[in-house]
C-alpha cells in the first residue's frame, strides 16, 4: 500500500465510527508515521482498538481540546476525552513558542487516550528545532523492583534531538524489558526468556514465558529501571494532574482501547540554553564519534532508511490485519 | 566522627590548599551530605582528589561564579574553573524563582568540575517544593551499545520528587552497568562478572574483571541504557555549551581530580505544571501503593534512615582516608 492509501484507510475508518475530520486526520497521522517506518505494532494493527474505544463511546471522537497557558512555560491541554494525537496537535504550536521564549516548556496533557509511539509526536518538535521529551504510563503490567505485583503500566521514555537538514535522532523506548507481545512469542516457539524478564501469578522469577504471561514483566535494568518507571508515573500521573496507571485501570471499561490518561511533554532549545548556535555542529561531531565505531548506530537509524524505502515502493501491510479492518 | 567534625575536616583541608571560605563550604557541604547518608564513595574519599584540582591549578579555589538570566527560563552559571557545588550554590536561588514563576526552569552549568553526588543537589531544590531533574558527564569509560571503545562517560542521572514534611525522593544512577571500583573488587576476590558488564581491550564482551579493567564497561539494561548515556552527553554538553566526555578527556591534566565538564539541571513545579496543590497527596498515594509490596522500597530509603542514625551516632570513617587526608 502507499502511504497515502494507509492514511486514507485509517482516516476513513475513524470516520466511519464517528470520529470528526480533525480527530481522525490527527490519528490517522500517527498510524500512517508508524507503518512508513517501520514500527507496526503501532501501525494499522492499532486501529481495531482505536475504533473499540469509539464503540463504547470511551472516547470522544469528535472532542475539541482546550489548550490553557497555567504559567509562562506550560502549556496544558485537556483532551476532553479525545485521542492522545488530538490534543497534541492542538498543544503544540503554543508548547513551541512557549519553548523558544521561555527556553524550556511543558506541556502537560490531561484527558486523553494515549495508544501511538511517542516518537510520532516528538518528531515535529525537533523538526522546529527543539529537543524534546515525552514520556507517559498505561495500566500496570510491570512490578516495582523486589515486588511481586504489577503496578507500572509498559512506561515508554522517548527523547529526541534536532539535526537540522536531517532527520532528528530520536530514541522511544518502553521502560519494561520487553513488550507482552514478545513473550507470547516466546510461548508460542517453546522458547525459555532470559533471567530478568518476568515474575508468575505469585511474583516469583521465572524464565517460562506462560508462567510470565499469567504473571508480571519487570522493567529494563533491574532497580535503575524501576526508578525511571516511577519517574514516569509520577510526571505522567501526580505532576500532570492524570490517573497513575493502577488507577486508570480501576477506571477502564476494558473495550481494549487505551484508557484514559497523561502524558508529560517537554521541548527545549537548545540556542536559548546555551546562548549560541552552536549545539549543532557541537552535536554532529559527537555523532561522528559513535559512528566511528563499527557496529553502532544512532536510535531510529532504522526507521529513517524505512521511510526513504516505503516512500517509494509503499508498506507491506499483513493481510490479517486489513482483513479485521474490513471485519469492524 | 560527628557530622560537624566531617564538615570541618574537608572544608579545613581545602581552604589549605588555598580554596576560600565560599568555593571550600560548598564543597565541604556535599562531602558532608555523602558522609551522613553513607554514600562513602563521594564523602571524604573524594578529598584527596579535590585537593589534586586544587595543587594542579586545574580548578580555580577562589573562583566566583557568574549568573546570568539567558532566557525567562534559562538560568545560567559560568563556575570559571570552580568546583560543581560552588556554581550549584550561585545559581540555585534563580533556578528556583525561575521555576516557581513559569513553572519549569533549567540551569546549564559551564566551567565547573564536577566530582559529587547529583542527589546532594537535588534536594535542596526539592525542599523548595520543585521536582528536579539533573545530568553530567565525565571521561570516556562506557561503550556505545554495538561498539567497542570508549566514549561515553558513566554519566549519572538523577531525579528528585518532592515530599513536603518529609526528605524527598530522590534516585541517582549511573548509567554505566557498575562503578569501576566494583569491577576491581571482583578482579581482587577472583570472581567473574556477569555477560553485559564490559569488554576487553580489543572491545570483545568478557566476563573476566581483569579484562574489563584494561577495557571498557557497558552501559545498565544494554542498548536502552546506551540511549540514556548518549542522552546525557548531548545534555551536559553540547546542550549547555561544555565538552562531551571524550572532550573533556582530551583537555584533562589527570591530576586525579575532576576534569571540566557541563552539567544539565532543572526544575519543575508541580503546582503550576498541574494547576493546583492536589499533587502531594495523589503522588503518596502512589508511594503506598510501593510500599504495600513486600520487598520494594523508594530510591533513597536508605540514605534517609543512614542520616537519621549518623546525626545521633556519628560516622565511622575509615582511618586509611583519613591518613591519606593527614598526608596531604
Amino acid at each position: 500500500m502507499s502511504v497515502e492509501a494507509i492514511r486514507s484507510l485509517a482516516e476513513g475508518t475513524l470516520m466511519k465510527f464517528g470520529a470528526d475530520e480533525t480527530n481522525a486526520k490527527a490519528v490517522a497521522d500517527v498510524v500512517t508515521m508508524a507503518e512508513r517506518d517501520g514500527c507496526v505494532s503501532h501501525g494499522l494493527f492499532r486501529l481495531p482498538g482505536y475504533v473499540a474505544t469509539l464503540k463504547s463511546g470511551k472516547v470522544n471522537g469528535k472532542a475539541k481540546p482546550t489548550v490553557t497557558k497555567l504559567a509562562g512555560a506550560v502549556v496544558q491541554v485537556n483532551g476532553h476525552n479525545s485521542f492522545a494525537p488530538t490534543a497534541l496537535e492542538a498543544g503544540r504550536p503554543a508548547l513551541i513558542e512557549a519553548a523558544k521564549t521561555c527556553g524550556i516548556a511543558v506541556m502537560p496533557l490531561i484527558g486523553v487516550h494515549h495508544f501511538a509511539a511517542l516518537w510520532t509526536e516528538l518528531e515535529p518538535i525537533c523538526e522546529a528545532g527543539l529537543a524534546a521529551f515525552a514520556c507517559t504510563s498505561y495500566k500496570p503490567s510491570v512490578i516495582p523492583a523486589g515486588g511481586k505485583k504489577a503496578l507500572f503500566g509498559t512506561n515508554p521514555i522517548a527523547f529526541g534531538w534536532p539535526r537540522p537538514g536531517k532527520s532528528p535522532m530520536i530514541f522511544d523506548m518502553a521502560t519494561a524489558v520487553m513488550a507482552r507481545g514478545e513473550v507470547g512469542l516466546a510461548a508460542r516457539d517453546g522458547h525459555t526468556l532470559p533471567e530478568g524478564v518476568g515474575v508468575d501469578a505469585d511474583g516469583n522469577p521465572t524464565t517460562d514465558p506462560n508462567e510470565i504471561l499469567k504473571g508480571a514483566l519487570m522493567t529494563f535494568g533491574g532497580y535503575k529501571g524501576s526508578s525511571l518507571s516511577m519517574m514516569v508515573e509520577l510526571l505522567a500521573g501526580a505532576m500532570v494532574g492524570e490517573s497513575f496507571s493502577f488507577e486508570a485501570a480501576a477506571r477502564d471499561n476494558n473495550d481494549g482501547g487505551p484508557p484514559q490518561g497523561g502524558e508529560f511533554l517537554m521541548a527545549i532549545d537548545p540556542t536559548l540554553v546555551r546562548g549560541n548556535d552552536g549545539w549543532n555542529d557541537h552535536a554532529e561531531g559527537f555523532f561522528d564519534k559513535i559512528y566511528e565505531q563499527d557496529g553502532t548506530r544512532l536510535p531510529g537509524d532504522r526507521r529513517i532508511s524505512n521511510r526513504a524505502k516505503h516512500d517509494k515502493e509503499g508498506v507491506e501491510v499483513s493481510q490479517i490485519i486489513l482483513d479485521k479492518i474490513s471485519a469492524l
